[in-house]
């Protein structure tokens, strides 16, 4: 049917949904009528950069008011920032798989109370690109973790469940042939690799600790090459993996930082 | 010699060492002015709760200009915000071990090309408890994993390399000394609790996927209380980790929410 799910038994009895870090409630807000016409919602970072794309849509769609400030609809909390465009929202999700888990968990939430239906789910935002130039963009096909693995492993209590980071193919091959009609950028698809640091887990020499050798950090980084990585960021793999439990079309496309 | 250290050969021979998600850099900022007189660090999830720490903090130490707003260091990047007071900075982390590494790989670094000495470094905010009344304050001696053990599993490129996450005993006691001056809330020393997921890995059964049952969550919840933890939140074995290796006093002291 297309509608966004839950899975989980437990909902129905619950008397009240709290949204507790977006700040929002299935009964002290009106969701269906607050967010009932939503058919993307596209993800990010950093809350500056999403208010900014928000801004940026707003004035793509021709929306009335275009070009004013945006509201940030979770204003009460300092965990994420949320705005709206017509069809589109755009929310941030802070750095890492923890932080972009507690948003998907309440927006899935949010978008099944709701009654959404037919959502896609598009992650925006920078990574590291691998043996591919600076400025380019990939559409992921495929989440893989840091030994190259198409899957996430879940803590559920002490027990680990390992789910499929299966990216929507379709819809990774409809931003390509969208993306060719704009000039000036290379765009790709390939794998994207997900890890848990930014410093040790990604082989690069200038954090505060680094146990590994230039020559070590190469060999690693070419053995992903060889995988199909083409690009590594920090969510993806989990962002896979809920979007495709819930029912949502869901992508990741970054752009490559210079 | 209560120097900060970092452990990582690379970054002598680097021309410039670049604090990206705190927006400051060893040579375009003179780091040792700004920050070799740090004694404490105070860091906690939200940018709003540690605005009003530092706020706080000026009004606790009388300093000059105590109830005027404070400014937002790394105010170009929005990733984080860092403030100070004195001897003591506040800086907020985010949610998640991947967003606290972050900052922690960079403040450490700050520490180190400031030159600091002797400086501690506490974890406030706010957790969920464990067999504890709410409104009660936890004081770490250890971090601990899902499994119940005092470990953390850092991924460094494509190995898992195990490291201890023991916090401060003596800061932890002395931290327990003096909330006794204070009346009208519980304090403990307990281990704590860290989990990579908020919904499904603490036993919330109001997420948007749950698989277990409410006697499976409290079964697990149990035998945690059996080993000793106390509060359970997502930061401290990353924490306890690294400032264990760079030279940091640390200590986890955690509020129980209502």
């Amino acid at each position: 049917s297309g509608l966004v799910l839950v899975k989980n038994p437990h909902l129905d009895s619950m008397e009240e949904d709290i949204l507790y870090h977006l700040d929002l409630g299935a009964k002290t807000h009106n969701l269906p009528a607050m967010f009932g016409d939503i058919k993307f919602v596209c993800v990010g970072g950093s809350p500056n950069r999403m208010r900014a794309f928000a801004q940026f849509m707003q004035r793509e769609l021709g929306l009335a008011g275009a070009g004013d400030d945006v509201t940030d609809i979770c204003a009460g909390s300092d965990r994420y920032a949320m705005y709206r465009a017509g069809p589109v929202l755009s929310i941030s999700h802070g750095m890492g798989i923890p932080s972009i888990s507690i948003m998907l968990h309440e927006l899935i939430k949010l978008l099944h109370h709701a009654k959404c239906w037919d959502v896609t789910i598009i992650r925006i935002g920078t990574s590291g690109g691998l043996g591919i130039e600076a400025g380019s963009v990939v559409f992921s096909d495929m989440a893989v973790d840091s030994s190259f693995q198409p899957r996430f492993e879940q803590v559920v209590l002490d027990d680990v469940v390992v789910r499929s980071t299966k990216l929507d193919k379709d819809l990774a091959e409809e931003l390509l042939a969208c993306s060719r009609e704009i000039p000036d950028f290379p765009t790709f698809i390939g794998h994207t690799m997900c890890t848990y640091d930014f410093y040790e887990g990604q082989g690069r020499l200038d954090g505060a600790l680094c146990s590994f050798s230039s020559e070590k950090k190469l060999e690693y980084l070419r053995r992903a090459y060889d995988a199909g990585v083409r690009n590594i960021e920090m969510e993806s793999t989990a962002f896979a993996a809920l979007c495709g439990l819930c029912g949502l079309k869901g992508e990741c496309c970054r752009f490559h930082l210079p």
